[in-house]
């Protein structure tokens, strides 16, 4: 049976992760587009021992396609998506354009898959990198006590912002490290080095990537009471975003039942040994890998039956290319004919 | 009249940092005596347009000191502080030592420098970097509406872990920069382009230096019920400490009154305008300055009449050499006499 995948921003760099991961997790398509912009088109990208030509988006690129992956930002999605989608094919859309539409599911396929059933416009929505990893370490904790209030700080990598974002940390790095200054393009001032809080502003005085935390998170834990009180912070490491995470339950949760339910949760690896120096996840170790790590599971020390823990994912693979495949893999085995 | 100082482990980091600060800042000290182990014992350091050359610690070396600085470390603060104070030196110390200890006062000038009157020791500890900026940005918000719990995630330089540290993300930048892999002296691990939690472990799996901020900050507050729920983590940052704060009430408190307070507050630079990217307080501009940078002070979106905010300052200076400065020049204008 033919299953012909297209991804859409082949060359940015969560597109080469969604081509990694299709070929790593052997994704049975008998058909890889390799879709971008004509300024990509004809670039080559290996794949499966070969090569496969990238192609300009066009409306006849989706002739036959069952999933088509996107991720070359909000507007491509917004134009090009319903396109796509009135070819028949799936979307599974990585940018923030259709996140929030009513008709449109926003999946983390360990936490809700089956909301990517009703899927009125044909298209489903993968969830911001920092909500995605989250919304998988609270999920079992949700279950058993729900949620009533979450404080999150993030610790977000510079590959969340891009390739170019990426590689001006690798580039600073080097100046930095030869005694010279850092060339600043990319970010609103030196990344090595620093912190910044580099996202576009919203309402009430919160970034756009502090709202996302706060209403995604909602929307795939569907309880629009939780509450969530964000801080995105970008640090200077490539890849890999890290959440320091304080947790409120209706009724008390304390650390060992939390850890009971992490250690069986889908997707969670649990750094369950007691403190020490370095043992917790750590973004080096976590980069390149598919879990989401969840470490420091403890109970806090001012609000009895409350939890503090530390979550950390590759931002590119759980936090993007991954759940976008896992949702493909997941409607695969629930809806097989194509 | 004879103001005699000496500064006690004065080749460290924070003991350099003391004696730039003395100088930076006039310390009307008629003598400034450098001392240290016996291996750095004739060192010479640049001081006041000449040099001072360290001698090594003994009792004799603290006749006629008025104040007695101390950054060598807890096992020397233990031994040779009451030393110091039994010759009539006013010791004040930055180590752990003295901290916790009831007959000893933990003080921030902005917060609560009547503390340092009664002194029965003749020890005045200087609390931790990461308590001290957080609570010279708390206390005017106690002061007006009572704190109840704070949730605190930090973002630790590594000059915090003292010289060594510092120069080990120095030289891993480099390597790294350079394409080589990262050589592991100090840390658990590399620090450049990763985030680490390399503090010794303490009771309740936290790290001891999570307990010192629940512990200093309600004994520099005065208020033993105050609830803290930290999390500290270290970055790939040379100097300055960073904090994400939320903070809660006996009544409602918002941004607008938080700001109007934190603008008069002492020794707090507030950077009051709405949140654009970059347009909060960096570690690479407050490193070298005085002062408590706090921004983000924005209406939590979770809980109605709580805060949040982003707090940030040099830790060798407001964390450390000029918080003990400060200390000396208040008891100087109360206690002019020696």
């Amino acid at each position: 049976m033919s299953c012909v995948v297209a991804v859409v921003g082949a060359t940015g760099v969560v597109g080469r992760e969604m081509l990694r991961t299709l070929e790593q997790r052997n994704f049975p398509a008998t058909e890889v587009r390799a879709l971008a912009s004509p300024r990509s088109a004809g670039r080559r990208i290996p794949f499966r021992g070969g090569e496969i030509e990238v192609q300009p988006v066009s409306p006849e690129a989706f002739e036959g396609v069952r999933f088509a992956l996107f991720s070359a930002g909000a507007a491509a999605s917004r134009e090009i998506g319903p396109v796509a989608a009135s070819k028949g094919a799936v979307v599974i859309d990585n940018s923030s354009a259709w996140r929030m539409d009513p008709e449109v599911p926003l999946v983390v396929p360990e936490v809700n898959m089956a909301a990517a059933k009703h899927r009125p416009r044909g298209i489903i929505a993968n969830p911001n990198c920092s909500t995605i990893q989250m919304v998988v370490a609270l999920k079992p904790l949700h279950d058993a006590a729900k949620i009533t209030h979450v404080v999150v700080s993030t610790y977000q990598a510079t590959s969340g912002k891009g390739h170019a974002a990426m590689e001006e940390l690798i580039a600073q790095t080097t100046e930095v490290g030869a005694g010279k200054g850092a060339t600043v393009k990319v970010f609103p001032g030196q990344i090595v080095g620093n912190l910044l809080m580099d996202w576009k502003p919203g309402p009430d005085d919160y970034s756009e990537e502090e709202l996302k935390m706060v209403n995604e998170t909602r929307k795939i834990m569907g309880d629009a009471n939780m509450g969530v009180s964000p801080t995105t912070v970008r640090v200077p490491v490539i890849t890999s975003h890290s959440e320091s995470v304080h947790v409120q339950f209706a009724r008390p949760m304390f650390a060992e039942e939390a850890k009971r339910l992490l250690e069986h949760a889908p997707g969670v690896v649990l750094v369950s040994s007691a403190y020490a120096p370095g043992n917790h996840p750590q973004p080096i170790h976590v980069a390149g890998t598919d879990a989401v790590y969840v470490g420091r599971v403890r109970n806090d020390l001012a609000v009895k039956g409350a939890i503090n823990m530390w979550i950390v994912a590759d931002n590119l693979r759980k936090g993007a290319a991954l759940n976008a495949v896992q949702i493909a893999e997941e409607l695969l085995k629930t809806e097989p004919a194509a």
